[in-house]
C-alpha cells in the first residue's frame, strides 16, 4: 500500500485536517495519478457535514480531480506516464448493467463507487477523493485532460462541467436555443458558458439582482431578477430549457411557467421537496426532469468541447490549509465561482 | 337563431335540469350537428359544480359528441349532410398562433374556445355543449366517426380517448413498451387499450385491490395493487412509460420510482398539488410532464387507429333525465366505465 497524505474530515461535525490514507499499489489495469488540483465541490461540504446522511468517515472530499500519471499497471493500454489525466465522481462501476453498457455508468443499477464517501465494487473498501497527493484508479475511469486547458480551471469540468453539459445536450440545446439558467454559483456560471459555447441564447434567472453584471460577464445575454414578482408574468412561455442549478427549495411552478410548450426543467441540484402543481406540466406539456452528471464517455466529449471552445471555470486556488475557511465561503456563496486546492501544497507532508 | 333543448346547471350547486338554448343558424364555414350521443367526462362535474372555480352559469356541459351532419354552410368542403361526425374538448382557437399552426390548436397561445364552459374566438359569447340535440361547428373543428365504430361507445373516445391516446404516442409507446396505467375510471380504461393496442405490456396500478379482474378483462397483463407499500420497492424501475389518470392527489414520488431510467410519468388528470422530491428524477434521469387532450389532426389519427383496432369504451348508455343520478355515481366510482347520454330521449323536448 502507499501511505498518502490527505485532508479528511473524521465526523460531521469537525473541520478537515491533515491524516494519512493508503492507496492501493495499481494493480494490472490501474493508473496512479499524482494529484496536482481539485475543485471544492459544494457536495464536498454536504457530505463532510452529513447533510445529505449516510456520510462514511473519515471522508477524504473531492470529486474534480487534475493530475499527471505517474504509474502504470502491466496490462493499461490508454495510458502512459506523464500523461495529463482527471478524475470526475466515480471511479469504478459494476461494467455490467444496462447503463453501463450503454456508457452511463452514472447510473449504473448496482451502484457506481464514488470518487469518495462510497466503496469499491467489493461493496467494501471504503474510497478515498482528491484532497490528497495521488489516487490509484482503473483505467477505464480515467479521462484526458485535452492540451490548452489550464488545469487548475479545468479541473471543476470534472464535475460542475459535466453536470451542466450533460443536460444541455441531451436535452437538444443547439444554435438559436433560448435557456434560462437559475443560480449563478460553481455549476450556473459553467452552465451558462457551456450553453453559449452550444450556440443559446442564455438568460441568467437569479434573485439576487446584485449578479446581473456578472452574468453578463460570463456571457449571458440577459439577465432577469426573480425577486421580483412580475418577472414570472413577464418572462412567461419564454424558454425551450431551464437549466436549475439551485439546491435551496424553491417554487417548481413559477419557473415551469417560463418554459414554452414541450420546454424542459432540468434539476442538477438537490433541494428539498416543493410543491408541484399538475397545471403548469399540463397546459403546454412541459417536461420536469433532472440529471446526474455524466458517463466517461461524455465527460471526455465535454472535456475535449471545452478545449474546442475555450470553456473553463473561474476560480480561486488555495493552498489546502485555507480548505476550512474556503467551505465556509462557499456556504456564504462567497467564491467566484469555485475554489480549486492546489496540492503541491500537500506534497511532502508525510 | 335556433331554439335547441338542453340540459343545464344554473349554479354550482344547481342539478342539470331542461333548458332552452340557441344555437348560431350556420355561417358559410360551419356545419349543424344533430347530437346522437354525448359522454358524461368527470371533468363535467367539476366544472358544473364550479370546482376548479371560474364557471360560466348558465352551462350546458359534455365535449365528448357523436352526431350526424343536419346541414352545412355554403362554402363548406370537407363535410356532407349526414357524415357521422364527432366534436371534441374544443370549438374554435386563434388559429394564428405557433401552436395553431403546428396542429396543436389545445395548447392555442390565445386560448381556444372550449366547447362549453368557455366564450367563442369573440371572447363574449358563451359556449354550450353536448348535453343538447344539436350544435352548430365550424368545419375544421369536427372530425369523422369512421365506419364500424358503435357510435355510442367512439363518443368518449373524444375527450378519454384522445388524452390518453396523445401521450402514449408522443412519449414513444410502441410494440414491447412497458406501459403502467394508474387510475382504472374513464381514462385510465381507455388507456389500457389503447396501450395494448400500440403493441405494449401493460400494468395497471390501483390502490383498489378489488379491480384486479377488471384490469385483465380490459385486456390489462398485470396488475399492481398500491395499498401495499412493498408494491413500490418491488416494481422499482420497472416501466418505460406511466400514465397518470388520478385526479385526487397523490404521491408522485413513489410512482416516479417505478420508472426505469430516461422514463417519463405523465399527468393526464389534474390533481392538487402534492410535495416532489428531486431524487427520483435526478437518480435516473426520469421525466415528469402533462398531457392536455389532442390537436384536431390528432384527435382524428387517434379515431381511425380506435377503428383499425376496435378500441371503444365500455359504457352505460342513459336517458338524459338520469343525469343527476349518473353524476353522483361517477363521483362514487360506480360506472364501468363511461355514462354515455342517448340524445334521442331529448329530442322534441321544445
Amino acid at each position: 500500500m502507499l501511505k498518502t497524505p490527505a485532508y479528511a474530515v473524521a465526523s460531521a461535525k469537525a473541520p478537515l485536517a491533515p491524516y494519512t490514507i493508503e492507496r492501493r499499489e495499481p494493480g494490472p489495469h490501474d493508473v496512479l495519478i499524482e494529484i496536482l488540483y481539485c475543485g471544492v465541490c459544494h457536495s464536498d461540504i454536504h457530505q463532510a457535514r452529513d447533510e445529505w446522511g449516510g456520510s462514511i468517515f473519515p471522508m477524504v472530499p473531492g470529486h474534480e480531480i487534475v493530475g499527471r500519471v505517474a504509474q502504470i499497471g502491466r496490462e493499461v493500454q490508454k495510458w502512459q506516464v506523464g500523461d495529463t489525466v482527471g478524475v470526475g465522481c466515480f471511479v469504478d462501476s459494476c461494467r455490467q448493467c444496462e447503463a453501463c453498457r450503454a456508457g452511463e455508468e452514472q447510473y449504473c443499477e448496482r451502484g457506481m463507487s464514488l470518487t469518495y464517501n462510497g466503496y469499491e465494487q467489493d461493496g467494501k473498501t471504503p474510497t478515498y477523493g482528491g484532497y490528497s497527493t495521488r489516487i490509484t484508479v482503473d483505467e477505464n475511469y480515467v479521462v484526458r485532460i485535452p492540451p490548452g486547458l489550464p488545469l487548475e480551471r479545468a479541473a471543476p469540468l470534472l464535475c460542475a462541467g459535466i453536470t451542466t453539459y450533460s443536460p444541455l445536450r441531451r436535452f437538444g440545446v443547439t444554435a438559436g436555443s433560448r435557456v434560462a439558467v437559475v443560480g449563478l454559483g460553481g455549476l450556473g456560471h459553467v452552465g451558462v458558458k457551456l450553453a453559449k459555447a452550444l450556440g443559446a441564447t442564455v438568460t441568467v434567472l437569479s434573485h439576487s439582482p446584485g449578479k446581473r453584471s456578472a452574468a453578463l460577464e460570463l456571457g449571458a445575454d440577459d439577465f432577469v431578477a426573480t425577486g421580483d414578482p412580475e418577472a414570472f408574468t413577464a418572462h412567461a412561455g419564454r424558454f425551450d430549457l431551464i437549466l436549475d442549478t439551485v439546491s435551496a427549495q424553491h417554487d417548481y411552478n413559477a419557473y415551469l411557467n417560463l418554459l414554452r410548450r414541450d420546454g424542459t426543467m432540468v434539476l442538477v441540484g438537490m433541494p428539498e421537496p416543493a410543491p408541484l402543481s399538475a397545471a403548469p406540466l399540463i397546459v403546454r406539456r412541459r417536461r420536469l426532469t433532472g440529471s446526474l452528471i455524466g458517463g466517461i464517455r461524455e465527460l471526455q466529449e465535454m472535456l475535449d468541447f471545452c478545449a474546442d471552445h475555450g470553456v473553463v471555470a473561474d476560480v480561486e486556488v488555495i493552498p489546502i490549509d485555507k480548505i476550512n475557511e474556503a467551505y465556509d465561503r462557499v456556504v456564504r456563496s462567497e467564491v467566484r465561482y469555485r475554489f480549486v486546492i492546489d496540492l503541491a501544497s500537500l506534497s511532502g507532508a508525510v
